[in-house]
């Protein structure tokens, strides 16, 4: 069975709209690297039950995806936020005013907030 | 039946997991100020039928929304671009110097691009 690396990161953004055992049997498998017999002995169930959770699981996230586009629409703000990070590391570098240094400190938070929160 | 003001904004990002029929109803009553009666002639259905499209569809925008609260990190997001903007006004009114002005005009028009997208 292939790994979809894409799922945990969908998992963020619409595990909220799995079942719990779905979610449990994605988040093993995904992010704690579990086996599918590890994740069958913790779950108790059959290793194909575990399976099935995890291809239902994938095939809905990935639909989601498809009908919200969500995860796009953060990643392309992620990227204007590299961008931005860029800039305001150059703006720091000239050193302008006390000021200015105040303001881009604050521009630079904001943006750190925006990100923690992506 | 009392308008839900937040539905239209639901719909923004949670849309695309509605029924076909419950995005119209929707779209019509919250976006295009359509009376139900207007809305049952333009769909063909009963007036009933069109408020039970209605009364389900925002039933499930609120849960989408209580599952994924993505309205509400969106919502903070889009604060913190208010702060940023206000920063940057000021940082234009300093007028630096050429290099540090085209670096604020950089950043200026990245978040206008994120604030398009949000």
């Amino acid at each position: 069975m292939e790994k979809n690396l894409s799922i945990s990161v969908l998992m963020d953004f619409y595990g909220g709209l799995l079942t719990d055992k779905q979610k449990e049997a994605l988040e093993l498998y995904y992010n704690q690297d579990f086996s599918l017999a590890e994740i069958a002995q913790h779950m108790d169930i059959s290793r194909q039950g575990v399976r099935d959770f995890i291809k239902r699981g994938e095939k809905q996230l990935i639909e989601f995806e498809d009908a919200l586009g969500l995860l796009e629409r953060f990643s392309r703000i992620s990227g204007e936020f590299d961008l931005i990070q860029k800039d305001i590391s150059s703006l720091r570098k000239i050193k302008v005013s006390k000021d200015a240094d105040g303001l881009i400190s604050n521009i630079s938070e904001s943006i750190q907030r925006i990100e923690n929160d992506l």
